[in-house]
């Protein structure tokens, strides 16, 4: 071929080692009612493994072997270049994407999720608890407690148990257990049930709901998990940058200009950026843009304080950009963007200057994600449309300022679970959403009286 | 790693040409009321182009460049190995497989929709017409003109249209217009119309006003495109056991002894074998073993005759093992295995006793799936599944006969637009059908006067 589409690299090229961005941008603590909360007081909840290494200082953290085994399920993942976005774009830059969406749960999770199985395994947990919204997650866990052999209950929102059954059933058939949330086997649901016998449910319930089937399990051998926002979660979804990084080279790029990931909890962002952040530390000139929805504009409107991580108050108080635990995001079908938080990394990482984050309307994420499977053939999840928009935005800007730029995008996910949303805009029923300030105020006035980060 | 759970190829390391098998194993000519069929008369349907393959008996044609321009898009196609599959059932045997799920469109059906799109557009045509059942082969043909830029029209059984508007939201945003047949836009959709207002629809339906939407485009630049059991469609599929020979020869495997496919009209399965039919012409020992539903046995239990490819005898007589043109097979999950015929060249491949077809109840095909997403980890497709259970007797089988056998099996899709088939097996709603004898002689009573190969 006179010139690769993709770069793979086989797995004997896969990276190992993770890298951790705590140890060249230390955060503030997790705040209980005591303040600091010390590893130790986790234990209930996660395997002293993964305490660790959400703790940890650690600049690289070796990938055990058992881990990279399950990761060559489907990785090292492909680098591609999209010579056929950039030509419909008539852009001088080039454009790379790295594709996610070759998992068998169709997006980035299972790099935490395997991760995750893996070490509540070696620690002798036997059961795994979560929460899922519209189920990429619960999938996800699903997935990896099928192949390392451990039981998974997930409590999905009932409103999309009821409305997305595709998601359950993927659950289902890799034996996951997946019941609707708020449900009757734990005291906070059932406490919800009886003053709001119809409630739709949420998320915050969904997770009070995973926490306590995790703590007060008698056996003391279940333990929950979370998909994204945490430390050692952005640390397993690394190897997406590691690995382009390598392939980046073997492309022979000596430079990324542009970095650029969807963002919501931060995991896909923070997997490919975290990296590059590393070099742009050290001196390297990179812009680096998470993008969220302007429904949702947690980084872009929202401040720094201290806040808790769910809408029932379970989780210790989290230094990050918040829109207050209680907002109620616009339901908009790219359901991984719609959380009041943010990674307290990734928060981090935005209030030191190094990255620049961008909010997005649906209708432009839409026309771009349409664009993408047009011209390079896969169709991306809502999510994703929000990063292929910002990589449309900078070829754009590129092509005005006649530079060549080399721009990175993470592809998160397929859109192949998340047609209808297609269909909703190919048919005209999707409309912009704009979050009033007054609104984002209001939400924060709860929290004014919390410690300051 | 210690050992690579995958072959990668490198773009550059892809096949440059396709494997005819009719160069080594001549089929009988299509026939139409005045003998064989000539090259020319099919020109209204298909451009000149593929006609000629469609008649080639050379044994390697090439792949143009801008075919493999389009393949790379996801291909090459990783080559797995089973060892999670192998050592659940403890069996000596190594299995691989070869992933074609990977695809933008899920399976196997963009390697000819590529090339199809491809030949058609250098013909200079604007616009393709084709039919669909359950979706795959549209959203496969939808995908590819959108990359190439043509039109693409999609007549989807009415029944599946309103079933499965996943199928359908796929096709339109690649841009396919997708509509229910019958429809209006035909004289064949009109007059069924007339007389069946409530009709579901059929497959022969669709295919007649496929056809007509094609041959009567006043502008001549519409042809129409099938997805299945013509030579052309065979040839292209290659790629994937041209592929697989390379990559099991970078395994370090001298030899092959089994190799399964699912067969429906069999474009999965002979991309897979062909390759391997070659070698075994050429004096390999290899067991080459089509996989069908007992509930529509074309290779097991069906006579080796000329019968039309459609219900509606608009095509040409075909020499193939089939269950008779008005064959209505029961409403199983597995749509792409419904087909009444058979490829002429897998037919002719059996009738020579290069190949040993065997037949499977549903049940036994959904366990084998279960087990294979809980241990390889991905979703198979309902097709699928039928390689995986008989793949899974042969393991059983060097288990008993104590032999390290070599197994190779197309994966030739996911099941992630097919969850439904799965949530009624958990749910005990499944029952396996054997199709009774007195139907199959009684549908080939109205071909017994047709000519035989």
């Amino acid at each position: 071929m006179s010139k690769l589409r993709k770069i793979v690299l086989s797995e004997d090229d896969m990276p190992r080692q993770w890298y951790n961005l705590a140890a060249d941008l230390p955060i503030s603590p997790y705040m209980g009612p005591n303040g600091p909360v010390p590893p130790e007081a986790w234990a209930p909840v996660f395997p002293m493994n993964l305490i660790e290494q959400e703790y940890s200082q650690e600049r690289w953290i070796d990938i055990p072997e058992g881990v990279l085994e399950l990761l060559t399920r489907w990785r090292p993942a492909p680098l591609h270049r999209a010579y056929n976005l950039e030509a419909a774009l008539k852009t001088p830059a080039k454009i790379y994407y790295k594709n996610e969406s070759l998992s068998p749960a169709g997006s980035h999770k299972p790099n935490t999720a395997v991760a995750q199985a893996w070490y509540n395994k070696e620690f002798g947990i036997k059961r795994l608890t979560t929460e899922t919204g519209a189920g990429q997650w619960g999938s996800a866990l699903s997935f990896a407690c099928s192949l390392v052999g451990l039981e998974c209950k997930v409590f999905m929102v009932k409103i999309s148990f009821d409305q997305k059954p595709f998601r359950k059933l993927m659950m289902q058939t890799w034996g996951g257990n997946c019941i609707a949330s708020p449900s009757t086997e734990t005291k906070a649901g059932r406490d919800i049930l009886k003053k709001y016998p119809d409630t739709p449910g949420s998320l915050g319930i969904a997770i009070s709901e995973a926490i306590e089937a995790a703590v007060t399990d008698p056996t003391g051998q279940t333990r929950y998990a979370l998909g994204s926002v945490l430390n050692h979660v952005m640390l397993h979804q690394t190897i997406i940058g590691l690995e382009a990084k390598k392939q980046l080279k073997i492309a022979g790029e000596k430079k990324v200009d542009v970095v650029i990931g969807c963002a919501g909890g931060g995991s896909n962002f923070a997997g490919l950026s975290f990296p590059f952040v590393y070099d742009k530390i050290n001196g390297a000139d990179i812009d680096i843009i998470p993008v969220e929805p302007s429904s949702c504009p947690t980084l872009t409107k929202a401040p720094y304080v201290y806040d808790h991580g769910d809408t029932a108050k379970m989780t210790p108080l989290v230094a990050m950009f918040s829109l207050g635990h209680n907002f109620v995001p616009a339901p908009i079908h790219a359901g991984g963007l719609r959380y009041h938080g943010m990674s307290p990394l990734v928060s981090k990482a935005v209030k030191e200057g190094l990255m620049n984050p961008l909010a997005l309307h649906q209708l432009e994420c839409y026309e771009a994600g349409l664009l993408f499977a047009k011209t390079e053939g896969i169709i991306p999840a809502p999510e994703t449309t929000h990063a292929i928009a910002a990589t449309i935005r900078e070829a754009k800007k590129a092509k005005e300022e006649g530079k060549e730029k080399v721009i990175l995008f993470n592809f998160s996910g397929h859109g192949l679970m998340d047609l209808v949303g297609y269909d909703k805009y190919l048919s005209g029923q999707l409309t912009d959403y704009e979050l009033p300030d007054e609104v984002i105020q209001k939400n924060l006035e709860e929290i004014k009286d919390y410690p300051k980060p």
